[in-house]
């Protein structure tokens, strides 16, 4: 079995896309192998500049990424899209998406997109995504773009784990910048204003880059702010150029390297949850289990901290109860 | 110690204030006490009903949980509100506020405020939350508010505990309500169009009633709009009321049990990733330690895998490495 995993690891690494998908998968289902498959990969990763790229709905993100992948493919750069929906539970639609998505990349092997969303009770949708972009990394992508809808933590986290996080804003969805959500204005280190030529959005960047101005700068990087049309493919190399420009910034301060160690920080949270979540629940029956204790406590027949002592023992991780 | 802790829970019982605030510290601080205090007191909970009230910043929310609080006073009722920021890293400030709201009840032993921010590089505000709404309730406040900014999956996670959940809107926030969060719309039993006298509140009232005549009642109820106006006290009658209607209509269908089951195998699963968390890494040095491991894996030097394996093993929940 190891041996037939080897076998898998090469030939993502060579950049089958039926190996590639297998692995997403199995990533997304938790299977056992795709632990194995990583750690192979992981000393081939490493290469891959990741962008995340996060809005509200409408802002065109996937049109953006589309144009970013297509200017990267010019340049002959391989380019993987990993499209994150964590408000939709099932990835069905999604899959459909990705094959309308891909057909203006048709027979070009050096493209590849998936899409994710939410699985199962246990979440842990970053740690996916996280290792779908290992994956890419390993397979030879050099620029991985993780598209999400600016909704939450759960997106906050997913694009935090980029190198570079793109928030994408448009003219006439909201009367005022100061209902962007505040983590949102945190974490974006290029802000896109897209959908530019339409009314509304010179008043926009001039709130957006009054509100810049309060922010501290992180290691001498002032947020740009990048006008776009993504549709007609206008501001699309300023951006690709914006998006180089921060990553030579970093990389010749030392920051790339604290951020990379925060990054790894997180992550390392992400999967040490996940994994034991999945330990204490995730067998067969778990969730059985879970909705069974879970009736005797809202019946106050059972104390919650019994309740999880009582799965931490079944579950051979020790209770102290 | 034991005999000590029995002493503590008999004195939150009797709804002493230091006895309380003692508690939601050793809560926040994940001392090993505050679990032991909070087993005492389980079977005295389920009496309160919770009611969470949730919104962007600036739609009023803390003044309209100040008139809701003095509303339920004026009937005699015990309240307890607990107003979570899960964007403030620190709660040195939000002490401060909560003294500020403390005024305008000042003497009054029926109510209890208390703040609550994000702590530590572990998280767990949703199960924080939960506790310290288990310890009001054992307290005897029979309405427990919980008001947070409605911002991502944290927030959406702390109202999901509640029994009734309040969403607040005001006018002119957004050219389009198509742009609020999903997630709000969905979890949102009631809405509430506060300051309704201003410009364009009838026009979201009519977005907001063809938005929600889209949505799937639940147990045949349809979650009413109420319009407020809570800095000049208009409409808090109107809510409480709709409220009290809310949760009538649930104790009468068999939704209540099904929704408290939910609602405990979320929290359950909370309680497990912080207990587990809290076991692998709480620890002196445990933050130290994941640096470190993050650091030999962003230098390649170490895979996440290994790494994770480490921490297991070191905290002894076993490795499998």
């Amino acid at each position: 079995m190891s041996q037939s995993i080897e076998n898998w690891a090469q030939r993502v690494c060579a950049g089958d896309v039926r190996a590639l998908s297998r692995a997403i998968t199995a990533i997304e289902n938790h299977e056992p192998d795709s632990e194995e498959l990583l750690r192979l990969l992981f000393p081939r990763t490493g290469k891959a500049y990741l962008t995340g790229v996060t809005g509200a709905p409408g802002t065109g993100k996937s049109t953006l990424v589309d144009r970013l992948s297509a200017h990267y493919r010019g340049k002959q750069e391989q380019v993987g899209v990993i499209a994150v929906d964590p408000t939709s539970p099932y990835s069905g639609g999604a899959i459909l998406g990705d094959r309308i998505r891909m057909q203006g990349h048709a027979g070009d092997s050096g493209m590849f997109i998936r899409s994710m969303a939410t699985r199962g009770f246990l979440g842990g949708l970053a740690r996916a995504t996280a290792e779908v972009a290992l994956l890419l990394d390993a397979a030879g992508k050099q620029q991985v773009l993780i598209e999400t809808v600016g909704v939450g933590q759960d997106e906050i986290d997913i694009v935090r784990l980029a190198d570079c996080v793109v928030v994408m804003l448009v003219p006439g969805m909201g009367d005022d910048i100061q209902n962007m959500k505040a983590g949102l204005m945190e974490i974006g280190d290029i802000f896109v204003l897209n959908k530019s030529d339409r009314e509304g959005a010179d008043r926009l960047e001039q709130q957006l880059n009054a509100m810049l101005s309060l922010v501290m700068p992180r290691e001498g990087w002032h947020p740009p702010v990048v006008r776009t049309v993504a549709s007609e493919n206008k501001g699309i190399d300023a951006l690709a150029e914006t998006i180089a420009r921060f990553r030579k910034h970093f990389e010749a301060s030392g920051e790339r390297k604290r951020k990379h160690v925060e990054h790894w920080k997180l992550r390392l949270i992400e999967l040490l949850e996940s994994r034991l979540l999945q330990r204490a629940l995730g067998g067969p029956g778990g969730e059985a289990r879970l909705t069974q204790l879970a009736e005797e406590v809202a019946e106050r027949k059972k104390d919650p901290f019994s309740a999880v002592s009582d799965i931490l023992a079944r579950s051979g991780l020790g209770g102290t109860a």
